[in-house]
Parts: structure tokens; C-alpha cells; sequence
């Protein structure tokens, strides 16, 4: 049996600057990058907003990577878009604008014959539309949330109402220091699931790897190192799609079976930042997938 | 047989204060961490200088865990004295005061009957002395070597004619992107292992962890995760002493024993900076390094 992942985020289109060049309205968003990385797993279902300016043939390579968009509105006006510049650290950039356009006043909303999926991934969005999804799909089993300061600033009493909703909360190592006011990472993320978080906190730390936290163990992985970091846009996303993806696709969430799914999350980050915006899905083979986590094992191994 | 280590570093009186509180006139020193992480797997031999304030009671000290003092030379004055802060980022450190005390003209001198050690660790210190140390001790078959930046400003050929004499070259990131003037670590790891290092570099990315490159395979560890780092100071002398001590223990240089090695620099320096100076040895005992070894192996797989 085939199991599902609704994806709640963004369909955008990216401007970015990188030391390795420049890129104008190229395909980007949290629903773009997460879908493309949880189709190597299992189909994504993307709830999601788009303008009249959104090209076709980005509709079309979702198409071909079968990911469902029947739950994606197409709204009067243009699509969501952003821009962007990294420097020479990946872990740090500058958003140089935020276009909101359809994203305004838009509230999702997911067909009846979707809103039984178990597997439920809501990208970084405003809590109350969040919220608004969890209320829609009832038969959410399995739900991952992301987040960014921006919220935690702004509604901390609604990301407090969403945590014992989640099964596992994203952070990245400065929004989970921001949000729980620890500096140290382990403080911070036994903070975090002690607010009610199901089964775990996850913090990101960029090229440093990332932490899992749950009530029975702690992981601490190291990113699959890279040469050339060409674009570091959407590898939160890349990471949840297959952390999700991983998960989804096994149909079972055991210890064992989340820190396999940290390590393919890991995996797909490592490689969608080897290309501009979501280019590196064009090429990926499931086969390149699978060789990284087995060279992630022997990286890392003694 | 025991394959001691002889150990080339500073024995020195340090005054730090960190968010955990404040310590002065503490036993501190590359030699002294260095020295007290390897009696944990064989006998250290420290080449060094004290002044004539330097207490008894640290002699006593390294006389307790069987490390080898009869090539510190005592000398008229002080002993090297160093002051540093540390803010809540352990990683960073301001460095307030360094008095070079007897260290100012001292020549290192090894006892003949060390000069066939077969493991030698030479800690940070001028390339000059280092060089003195490797033409003294000619059954030297297996060298660790430490800098900083310091000296890399200042002696950059004689660092270039130092590393084709040692197997294992240690730097941290800030350290390895200045000398190789690369910012991507892997890159800047392999450019040093171009100029002749023997067997490889490893990269210390404190609180991240670690890499070491070879010519036949990278490793990147993370850092067995702590809630409190107290004192970070000594971490890197501590991960060299545990390093080579494994080795020296084990006997023999494989990509095996080097793996293994790396896990044991890593625990040795986690457990050095949850007290302040070298205050962790003295209530350590050799079952707690092997418990987190294992641990931290549970912490990474998947």
C-alpha cells in the first residue's frame, strides 16, 4: 500500500545569489523542495497556492515526479515570491524580499478524499493556517511541523497550542534557541519536547548536521559533507520530505525507523543544495539516494 | 609492551572565567591536557618547562596518573601564565593576557633514553622548537603535530617543511581555512593532505565535532553532546592525547585503529571541558571513557 504525505507550504518563485552565480524566478517554496523529496519515497500530496505567472512546466515536472496537485488553487495575481543572497557560509543568508501576492488572505483547504492521510507534513506557515490543516485532515497519524522566528516572535502561545499536536517539531539551531531561550542545543531541544511534542525535536544545524531528540534517546548525525554547496535554499525542506518520506514509505515509526529517516532527510538536504533551487531532482535517481546513506554510514562509522 | 608517548607542549598556570564561573592561577597547558587524556591508555612523556612557582602538588598530580616528568626542566622564573574568557559560544574564546615567563628561550631537550619513543605528540609551539624536537627523537615512527594561526602567519615555510614529517596533522576550522585559504573544510582538509602529511588531517570543529582526511577515506564525527560545557579549555590537547593514546595503546596504524582514535580524541575532550582545567581527571576512571565511546556510537547510528 502506497501511504500518502499532504504537504502543506509554499509553491514560490526564488531569486538567489550565490557565490557560485545568480538565478532570477527559478522554482522554489517548502512545498516544492519537500515534494520533490518525498516523491523518491512515497506520492506527495501538495496543498498549496499558485498565481497566473507559475509556468507550466513546473506543473508538469511535478507531474512526472507523480506528485498530486489537485490541492493546489490557482489565484488571480502572482505567485509567492523571494529573494535571496548566500555568502560564503551556507548557514547564513540575507532575504533581500519577501513578495507575499496570492499567499495573502489565502486558507487552505484539502479534498475530502485527502483529508485521511496519515502522514502530514506542514512546512514553515503561519500557525493558524496550521492549525486550520490540522482541523481538516483527520486522519493524521503522523504529523512533522516546521516553523521560523518570524512566528515564534509573533504567536508563541499558538506554536505552543500546536506542539502536542506534532509528532515531530523542526527547528533550525537558531530558531530553537530563540524559541526556548537555551543556548545550548541539548537544553534547548529537551525544552522544546517537554512542551508536549509527541515523539520529537529535530535541530538543524546546516552543514553541522542535525539533533533528534525523543524521551528514549538522543542523535546526533553529521551532515553528508560537500565539496560545493551551490545553493543552500530548500534544504530544511529537502530534509523533511525525506525524513517524512522515509517514514511514510516504511509505515512504521520506530526508534529505529526515525533515525533511519534522519539519515535519508540528511541525505536528500545534501544533495538539493548541490544545484540551483530544485535542479538537482531533475537528475536524482533513487539509486544516488541510497548510495549516499550508505556512504553516510561508513563517514561516520568506527 | 607499553608504547609510551612522548609529549612536546607547554606546562603552564591559566586563569579563565567562562559562564560557569571563574578559576586563577589553575594547572593548565597543551602538555598537561595532552598528557593526562593519554595516561588514560599509556605513559605519557612530557617534554617541557615549568618556573619555580609551579606547584608541587601538579607535580604529584601527573606523578599519580604515571606520566613521565623527567624531561621538564626547571628553570629560574615563571612558569608560562595565560588568561582567557569564554562567552556562551564555547567555540569562541578572547584571548586577555599570555606571559611567556621561562618558555622565552627554552630549548627542548629529550633524555637519551627517550629519544626512541616510537609515538610523539607535538602539541602547539613554534615550528622552530617542533623541528628541534623531531631531528632529537630518531625512533620517532608515528608524529602528531598541532599549531595555530600564530605561527602559520609567521612561519608559513617552515609549517610547509614540518608537515611531510608527520603522520597526523591537527588544526581546527578557523585554523585549516587560513592555512589552505579555503572556506569549504573538505576542500581545505584535502589541500593540506596535498602538501605531504602522511597519513591525515583532522579538522576540530569544537562543539560539530570533527573530520579527519586520508588518502583512502573521510571521516566526519560528531561531538558526543554535552548541557554544559564549564571550562573549554584544553578540549583540543585532550582529543590529541586520547587520539594518540588509542593508538599507542593499540599499536598499530590502520584506517581501523583511526577511526576508532578519533571517537576517543572526541570522548576525551568531552570530558575534559565539563570541569574546569584539568579538574575532570581527577575523579575520572578508565570505564567512564569506554561508557561513552559506546555511547556515542548509539548517538550516531542509524
Amino acid at each position: 500500500m502506497n501511504n500518502e504525505i499532504l504537504i502543506f507550504g509554499s509553491l514560490a518563485l526564488d531569486s538567489v545569489q550565490t557565490p557560485f552565480g545568480k538565478r532570477k524566478n527559478i522554482l522554489g517554496g517548502s512545498a516544492t523542495h519537500a515534494a520533490l523529496s518525498a516523491s523518491y519515497f512515497t506520492t506527495p500530496v501538495i496543498v498549496s497556492v499558485i498565481g497566473e505567472d507559475f509556468p507550466d512546466e513546473h506543473m508538469a515536472f511535478f507531474k512526472k515526479n507523480k506528485i498530486n496537485t489537485k490541492n493546489v488553487e490557482l489565484k488571480k495575481g502572482k505567485t509567492f515570491a523571494w529573494e535571496a543572497k548566500y555568502g560564503d557560509n551556507p548557514n547564513e543568508r540575507e532575504v533581500l524580499a519577501t513578495y507575499e501576492n496570492v499567499l495573502k488572505n489565502y486558507s487552505p483547504s484539502v479534498l475530502p478524499c485527502h483529508q485521511k492521510i496519515k502522514y502530514l507534513f506542514l512546512a514553515n506557515n503561519s500557525p493558524s493556517s496550521q492549525i486550520i490543516l490540522l482541523d481538516q485532515v483527520i486522519g493524521a497519524e503522523f504529523v512533522v511541523w516546521d516553523t521560523m522566528t518570524f512566528w515564534i516572535d509573533r504567536y508563541p502561545d499558538q506554536i505552543l497550542k500546536i506542539l502536542p499536536r506534532v509528532d515531530i517539531a523542526l527547528f533550525n539551531d537558531c530558531e530553537a534557541r530563540h524559541f526556548s531561550k537555551e543556548t545550548n542545543l541539548m537544553k534547548a531541544g529537551k525544552k522544546i519536547l517537554s512542551k508536549g511534542v509527541k515523539k520529537g525535536v529535530v535541530i538543524k544545524k546546516g552543514e553541522h548536521g542535525a539533533f533528534l531528540f525523543t524521551r528514549s534517546f538522543t542523535m546526533h548525525l553529521p551532515a553528508y559533507p560537500l565539496e560545493e554547496v551551490k545553493d543552500p535554499t530548500g534544504a530544511g525542506d529537502s530534509f523533511a520530505g525525506g525524513f517524512i518520506g522515509f517514514l511514510a514509505k516504511t509505515g512504521k515509526v520506530t526508534d529505529k525507523s526515525l533515525k533511519k529517516a534522519m539519515a535519508h532527510g540528511t541525505i536528500m538536504a545534501s544533495l538539493t543544495v548541490e544545484e540551483f533551487g530544485a535542479d538537482r531532482f531533475k537528475k536524482l535517481k533513487k539509486r544516488d539516494i541510497q548510495k549516499r546513506v550508505l556512504e553516510l554510514k561508513k563517514i561516520i562509522g568506527f
